[in-house]
């Protein structure tokens, strides 16, 4: 059994993070902490009372050291880069779910994330775990960055039109809708019930931190320069996002064949779905699974292309998306826990 | 007072009339009909018990034609058709809440509502009820065709653009986000409770019957074709639409500019309200008024515009704006029942 | 028209009585204030955009005096007892929507509110503010206190019983379950959105500081004292109360008995409604209205009866009971801006 | 590996089933069948697209009995005495989660479920599948009828108290929430989204088909008939049941000896959670698990007892308890496929 940790438990990545890993059968949870929460994970999360009796220390880097072969890190932005790189001295595995080891260039940390970044050689070293784009690479990552949740369901979406046409691509907006527990548990006036509750709306429009990710990781699969426009609206459920991806094409277009070009990037590929022509994914369909589901159509004129993804931002957004990182980096079969 | 009648009181259009036409100082509720559904309407609807004692009798034109001064149709598309005729022709003022006389060309119904139309010559006399742009010909209107929802909340949110600077626009993507309401009454699996809660999912993409609706309204006001690129989605709200549209420009726009021009346009218009640059609309400000409200965001590069624009699907998007249209056709103060 | 102040405008309370009294046709709002939120109102309260151009000042009495012939308290618990003895002794009338003024004892304020009261003397003059129960007394009110919410729907759903027949009642049952809107606008980490949605759970229970305050009433009506068993639930809606009253009977009851006993005591009343048998009340029937649902039935053995009384939280249960009391208090039309 | 079925693969109960049963390591799901449904179950339910490729068959008896070692039976009541009598006669395990083996006398499908009971002699031969009270029959039953979801939730919250102290029980009210799924997947106008959604209201108010059977299993644990008040009410929650159980005692009673009594009785249980004084169970720590969480407060005259009792009415009380069962019955480890 991989002994594994867990810091910020007191999060919803770190909870659905433990939920999944009681329930894996090749590692052990020997470590729970958090920044400020301390105290029985079972009173944290009462959902816990009779699955585990696990309690949460404030964070100690050697208490982790001691306790675990394999270290996620589900703190805020900023905070997980002050932690990992003692760890990955340590000779741990590290797999992070913040937003600290995801942009290649530090100097974009102070445009979108409003810091300093404190780890520029780990940075440089990070793997982007997004297997389905860098298994390889996944596997033999010690620092492994796990993907932001708008980023995942966007790249999956666009990757084999990415990766194989993208020459013919001239404009991609992106129009994600995300439930709240995307928003953390921060309390504020915001997320109360009754301004989320029959409530929609856009938020930090062109303007989200997940911006940049994004047209990073589009660029690579590219191999050119692309440029998005983003905009995150909240949706008045608990977890669960649809990205409706608007693609301006400089060729014509045919479903079928796009259809076709999907289905075999993705053949092997467990936890996506690519849906048949005319089918939409729905997020009651992802929600509480790793699965990403597609769904595709072309306009009349077959110059536009709608793309539609759907995931569980906690899930393979976050969490599930963790784990299979992890069963990769330890040679796990790579749906374990995750089915 | 002037005597109206509502035919198809059994839907959500023909509820929300009657509410606010029972607060309107001017008007008074003289016949309700529907197609199928009769008896008390404090039964049918138990909410207006102890508000009214009107009766709904299956629709009968000659009832219609001695009890009414003016008429409003919230009945089934391809339903109204088969009854304005005659009405307008009985001298009444009539108020159509369908689709029927929205189209100006009788060959796209064919296409978009599966079927022909049977009053080609009253679909040329209607006039169409957005009072921001058409205001002077609603004063004059005998056969009012109501806008539909999504539209309204598409054409005000695009209006002073398209009126004052079209030949910038390369290119429009409207992203619409709507209430379960907007489906109507219709008892279908997908629309049950279970179906749509904690669920969101796009439908009819790129293929909704409002397309062509938005596309004819928008190159009257360009002066040349316009196309679009909509896909409408279902949120798990009651009631609300929000639209997100992405302008592409051929030449740099500035939000202050773009803000000025907004301002302006709407300056004397009593629904519609123009946010202050970085205030995003919220379904929740409008939901049972008959605001429309917009926000407004530019790129970096400034060449895409993202229009936000929100209302009630119920009220500005159908029964609120066929009540202001009555108020102009009948020479009430605009406002009046709905503010 | 008589100048009214609204004391409170950053709650939900102040808020709906802002939204009634700016349709009211005989009172104009000359006063908002608040304890710590100043400013334009329609940046508190967007949806007031368009509506109204007042401003919301610290409160000073002073100027509340000079402003206002009658002033609503829409401040928390133990706030109110502050600020209403002066208005009082300005000669204003002052409607108090807290419960500072609802128990007769004041050493009932120390068990059940925390705190010692501050105003002992008006807490005698001040009167219950529930018309279908004390409309005389209200008519001459100056210190009007509203009933609560809970109380309210409880209150109606048992007068006629306890009025008429409280000698054959062996025990009562009052299991409450109320919208998230009845919390208030505390900024609490049970009340946001992800630990509300999809979730149901009892709080306070049988120590709700509601109990005293049906109690007391139910033992006026009754004329001897009536012990209740109250539990009050959150539900994941925005508004709306429904409360399931189990009675135990001394005696057989029928139940078509007890519906005229219902209907006959409440039948002069405008927004009390008497369902027929085998009809159930729904929130959805009340919510945004000033209505009492009243349902009943009756157990196989006629010693258990079951009231089941629905009422919007804000409205009958908070503002719009407060503007109830206003018109009988200045002798306007009851149903004046209710209906 | 067992081989096991499901009949009824079309409903709220049959999917969760599936989902449950994949994850199990000691069964293999070999045949799935339903009434009127056929086809893919990935279509039939989109969300095991890339979990399983079963196909969904027109119910053939000689088929289950070829496929099944074990079969459940997941379809409406008064459907399930059609079919189960076969499969015992065919020497298989058999567990049926409708109501159709609930009640021993079969006089009572009369008044309750409007039909004739067409297999009496089963009906005597059936077990009641609560593990906490009835393990031993459990482990050896052939034919297994599974508990409703009310009775499940009113049964475990008071169990120890009616097992050990009933001579002190004067009466018992129980008030039930329930979300949406409870009704399973009929297509009617009242479950539509905008029927339930901010919506809440009573139904079957003292006359639901649970009464029966939770009396049924009161009297038994009492010896001595038990009667009870009992009001089901609609949530609009997707899964989940809160009941209020109001139990009037003859004699005082402590909450602490109350709770010290729940714990003991409830100590080797793996799925109940007795909360400690003063904690109340809430939906969403129970939801889409096995467990039942119980609260207990005794009024401040000490002859009050609340108990809150909260289940996932699609698990605990039906699908998880079902594996539960079937856990038992085959001698598998009891939490099996449920943690």
């Amino acid at each position: 059994m991989v002994k594994v940790g867990i810091v910020g438990i007191s999060g919803f990545s770190g909870k659905v993070l433990l939920d999944i890993l009681l329930r894996h059968s090749q590692v052990r949870v020997t470590y729970v902490a958090a920044n400020s929460t301390t105290g029985r994970v079972d009173e944290i999360w009462p959902e816990f009372l009779g699955r585990t009796s696990l309690v949460c220390h404030k964070y100690d880097q050697a208490q982790a050291v001691e306790a675990c072969d394999l270290v996620f890190l589900a703190l805020p932005h900023m905070e997980s880069m002050k932690v990992a790189g003692a760890l990955v001295k340590a000779g741990k595995k590290v797999v992070d779910l913040s937003a600290d080891y995801r942009l290649k260039r530090s100097s974009l940390y102070k445009k979108w994330y409003h810091g300093e970044h404190k780890d520029p050689k780990n940075l440089r070293k990070a793997v982007y775990g997004l297997p389905e784009m860098f298994r390889a690479k996944v596997k033999k990552a010690q620092l492994l960055s796990n993907p932001g949740c708008y980023p995942t369901a966007a790249l999956l979406g666009l990757a084999p039109l990415m990766a194989l046409h993208s020459g013919d691509v001239a404009s991609v907006v992106i129009d994600a809708k995300s439930g709240a527990s995307g928003a953390g548990k921060k309390v504020t006036e915001a997320l109360m019930y009754c301004g989320v509750n029959e409530n929609f709306k856009a938020y930090k429009v062109l303007q989200h931190q997940h911006t940049p990710e994004i047209e990073q990781y589009l660029s690579i699969m590219a191999e050119r320069p692309v440029v998005i426009a983003f905009v995150p609206h909240l949706l008045p459920i608990d977890s669960g996002i649809l990205e409706t991806i608007y693609v301006g094409m400089k060729e014509n277009v045919s479903l079928s064949a796009l259809h076709q070009l999907y289905r075999k990037f993705y053949k092997t590929e467990p936890f996506v779905r690519v849906l048949g022509p005319g089918v939409q994914p729905e997020i009651r369909h992802v929600v509480r699974t790793n699965f990403c589901d597609i769904g595709l159509a072309v306009s009349e004129d077959k110059r536009m292309l709608v793309v539609t993804s759907a995931i569980d931002n906690l899930v393979k957004g976050a969490s599930g998306q963790a784990v299979q990182n992890m069963n990769i980096m330890c040679g796990f079969s790579e749906t374990e826990g995750l089915l």
